[in-house]
C-alpha cells in the first residue's frame, strides 16, 4: 500500500430540517457577509432559498445572492461572482444546490482569495494559497463536492472542462437534508447515483497499493448505492434510501475510499469531461455511457480488481475463468444502468459525434491529462479515441 | 435512521517515516511552543523522541517535555501538565504515544483553555469552551483517540475513571507510521485490536436508527481487523497488517461507524471502565473479558443485530434459529479472542474480585452512567452486577 494523507474537515449536519441551522453554522465559521450562490429556479420555486434567507435575516447576517450556476458550471459566472464578492465585501460563500453551485462557489472562493486569473488553477499553471470559506446546503446527491477538495469548471471559450483540487476548497460545513433531494427528476437521481458509484469505482480500479480496509469500505458503499438506487427508481420519496445515497455521495468522494492506493484511475471521468465540455450532457449519464467501453478496453490490465469488483460489489456468480468473472461484472454494471434508465453508450446518451468530433475529444482529453494517464491501464490519445469509438 | 453530525477535522498523515513531517505540521497549525507529552520509556528507548526533538530543533520550534502517561492516565499528571503549560507559555500539545498520552494531552488542553478544575468536564458538571490544539504521533493502534472527540481520565482519589467528549479535543493532526507499532508486545497488539473492534461493535449493537451504509462500513472494518489481528499474532512485523489495523483504529472511533444510529450501546466500555479504575488492567483485555457475558445477557433484546453481526462479521453458518445464529456469533468472537490470547472472563484477565468488589463496581458503574444506560438493552445496577458475576 502507499502512504496517504486524509483530511476531511467539513462539519456534516445530516437530517430532516437541518437547513434551519444555517445561521448558527455560518456564525461558527466566522461568516458575516455572505454570497448565496445557487443554480436554477428549483431552489427558488421550492421555497428553500426563502427559508434560508429568512433564517439569515432573523440572525442578522447580511448577504447578496447570485443564481444561475448550470451543470458544467461556466467560468463567466465565476468571474461575475468574484467581482460581486469584492464589491460587496463578502467573507463567506454559501452554496445552495448541487455540484454545480458548490464547484462554482469554490472557484469564486479561489478567485477572491488569490490574485490573478482564477482559471490559472484549473489550467495547471499555479496553486491556490487560500480560498474564501464555503458552506453548503446540498440539494442533489451526486458530485460529493460538499466534502471534496475538487471543483470542475468549464471555460466557455473552446469548451474546456477542467478540475482543480485543493484542501483549501473543502467546505467548512455541509447541511444535508435528504428530503431536499426528493423533488429531483428521476433522471437526475439516477445520474447522481451513477456519479457517486463512479467516484469510488475510479479509485477502486487501480493497479497500485490497495488496502483491504479501503476495499471493504468501497465495496460496502457501492453495494449500498446500487441497492438504494433501485429502490429510488421505484419509490423516489423513500427517505431512508435518499439518506443512504446522500451520505454515500459524500463518502464516495471525500477521499475515504481511496486511502492507500495510487490515487485511482479517473479516465472515465476524463473521457466524460470532454463529452460534457462539448455537448453539455448530464455528468452522471455521460459517465454511464462511457464506462462499459472503458472497462472492456482496460480490464485485462487490471484483472484482479475487476474480478474482485464483480464478486464483492456486483455479486455475480463465482465460476469460470477470471476473465469471465470480470466480464460478468462489467455486464452486471451495464444491466444496472439499464435498470435505472442510464445510457450505456453515446447513442443512448443522445449524441452522435462525427469522426472529427471523436478525434477532437480524444485530442483534448490527452492534452487535458498531460499526454497519457490511467492506473487500471495507462491510456494515450489513440486509446482514448478507441474507447470513444467503442462507445458509439 | 436518526439525524447525525459528522466532524473529523484531524489531518491524517499516514505511512513510513511520516514522523519526519512533525515540524511542518506543528507550524501549519500555529504551534510555536510545545509540550511534548509521552508515556513510558519505550518512546525514549526506541529513539523516536529524539528523532522528534531533533526535527523540532532543526525547525526552530521550542518545547518542554512531560513523560509518565500511564494506561488509564491519571488526573494528577494532567494537573502537572496544565501547570507546566501555563508556566512555560505552551500553545500546542504534541502527544507521542498511544491513547494514554493522547487522552492525557487532551485533558491538559482542556485545563489550559478553560478556567477552573478540569475534572469538572469529566464529572459531567460543565462543558469545555475550547482546548489547546493537540497533535499526535501515534505509536499504538487501539483507542482511536488520534481522531476522536473523547478522552478517558482516572481520578486517583476513589479510582474514578471517566470519559469526556468534545469536538474541541479532536486532534489537529495525526502522524501514523505503522512501523512505530511493530515493537509493541504481542499482548498490547492484541489488546489494541480488541479495543478497535469494540469501538465499532459498541456502535453496531444498537436498537435505534441503523443505516445500511454505516453497517456495511462497520462490517467491512470489523472483518479487516479480525483478519489482520490473526496475521499479526503470527507475524508482528507485517507492515501491511500493521497499517490495516492502524487505519482501522482511527476509523473505528472517529464517528464514521455510528452515523445515523442512536449513539450505540457502550455498556461493555462502561463496565470495563470500573475494572480499569479498580485494577489497572489493560483496557482491551478488560473489554474482551467482559464482552461475552454482556452479549449473552443482552442479545435477545437486540436479536436482529446480533444475527446480522454473526453472519456478516464473524461469517458463521447461516442455519437454525435467529437465536442460534446470534449465539454462534458470540461464540465466534470468544474463539477469536482465544486465538489472539485475549481473556474471555475475569479469571483469565487475572483478577478475582470479591462479592463486595463486584457490588462496588456495579454501583460505581451505575452512578457513572447516571443510573441506567445501554441501547442493545438498557442496564441498571442489578443488570451490571449480574454481568460482572457472569464474567467471573
Amino acid at each position: 500500500m502507499f502512504d496517504f494523507n486524509y483530511f476531511t474537515p467539513t462539519k456534516v449536519v445530516f437530517g430532516k430540517n437541518t437547513e434551519a441551522k444555517v445561521a448558527d453554522l455560518v456564525k461558527e465559521f466566522g461568516g458575516t457577509k455572505l454570497l448565496i450562490h445557487y443554480g436554477g429556479g428549483s431552489v427558488v420555486r421550492s421555497g428553500l432559498l426563502k427559508r434560508v434567507t429568512d433564517t439569515l435575516d432573523a440572525a442578522g447576517i447580511s448577504y447578496v445572492t447570485l443564481g444561475g450556476a448550470v451543470p458544467n458550471p461556466h467560468l463567466g459566472l465565476v468571474y461575475e461572482g468574484i467581482e460581486l464578492c469584492k464589491k460587496e465585501g463578502v467573507d463567506f460563500l454559501l452554496a445552495v444546490g448541487g455540484g454545480s453551485a458548490i464547484d462554482s462557489a469554490k472557484a469564486i472562493g479561489y478567485g477572491v482569495a488569490n490574485e490573478g486569473d482564477v482559471w490559472d488553477f484549473y489550467d495547471y499553471k499555479r496553486q491556490a494559497k487560500g480560498c474564501l470559506p464555503v458552506g453548503v446546503i446540498l440539494t442533489i446527491a451526486a458530485t460529493g463536492s460538499e466534502m471534496s477538495d475538487s471543483s470542475v469548471i468549464t471555460k466557455e471559450d473552446g469548451l474546456v472542462k477542467r478540475g482543480y483540487s485543493s484542501d483549501f476548497g473543502r467546505p467548512k460545513f455541509a447541511i444535508m437534508n435528504p428530503e431536499l433531494t426528493m423533488t429531483l427528476p428521476d433522471y437526475q437521481t439516477a445520474c447522481g447515483c451513477t456519479d457517486i458509484m463512479m467516484h469510488t469505482m475510479e479509485r477502486y480500479f487501480s493497479n497500485g497499493g490497495n488496502m483491504e480496509i479501503t476495499d471493504s469500505l468501497a465495496e460496502g458503499l457501492l453495494r449500498t448505492v446500487k441497492k438504494n438506487a433501485l429502490i429510488l427508481y421505484k419509490d423516489p420519496k423513500n427517505y431512508d434510501a435518499r439518506a443512504e445515497v446522500m451520505w454515500a455521495g459524500s463518502l464516495a468522494h471525500n477521499g475515504l475510499t481511496g486511502c492507500g492506493n495510487d490515487g485511482g484511475d479517473w479516465m472515465t471521468h476524463k473521457l466524460e469531461h470532454e463529452l460534457g465540455g462539448l455537448y453539455d450532457v448530464a455528468h452522471g449519464a455521460g459517465l454511464a455511457a462511457i464506462w462499459g467501453s472503458w472497462a472492456r478496453y482496460v480490464y485485462k490490465n487490471c484483472l484482479h480488481r475487476f474480478k474482485k469488483f464483480a464478486l464483492n460489489v456486483m455479486e455475480v456468480e463465482n465460476s469460470g475463468s477470471d476473465e469471465e468473472i470480470a466480464l460478468r461484472g462489467i455486464e452486471a454494471v451495464e444491466d444496472f444502468y439499464r435498470q435505472i434508465e442510464m445510457p450505456t453508450n453515446l447513442r443512448e446518451l443522445g449524441i452522435n459525434p462525427t469522426e472529427d468530433e471523436l478525434a477532437l475529444m480524444a485530442k483534448k482529453c490527452a492534452i487535458g491529462v498531460g499526454g497519457e494517464k490511467g492506473s487500471a491501464k495507462v491510456l494515450n490519445e489513440a486509446d482514448m479515441l478507441a474507447i470513444y469509438k467503442a462507445s458509439m
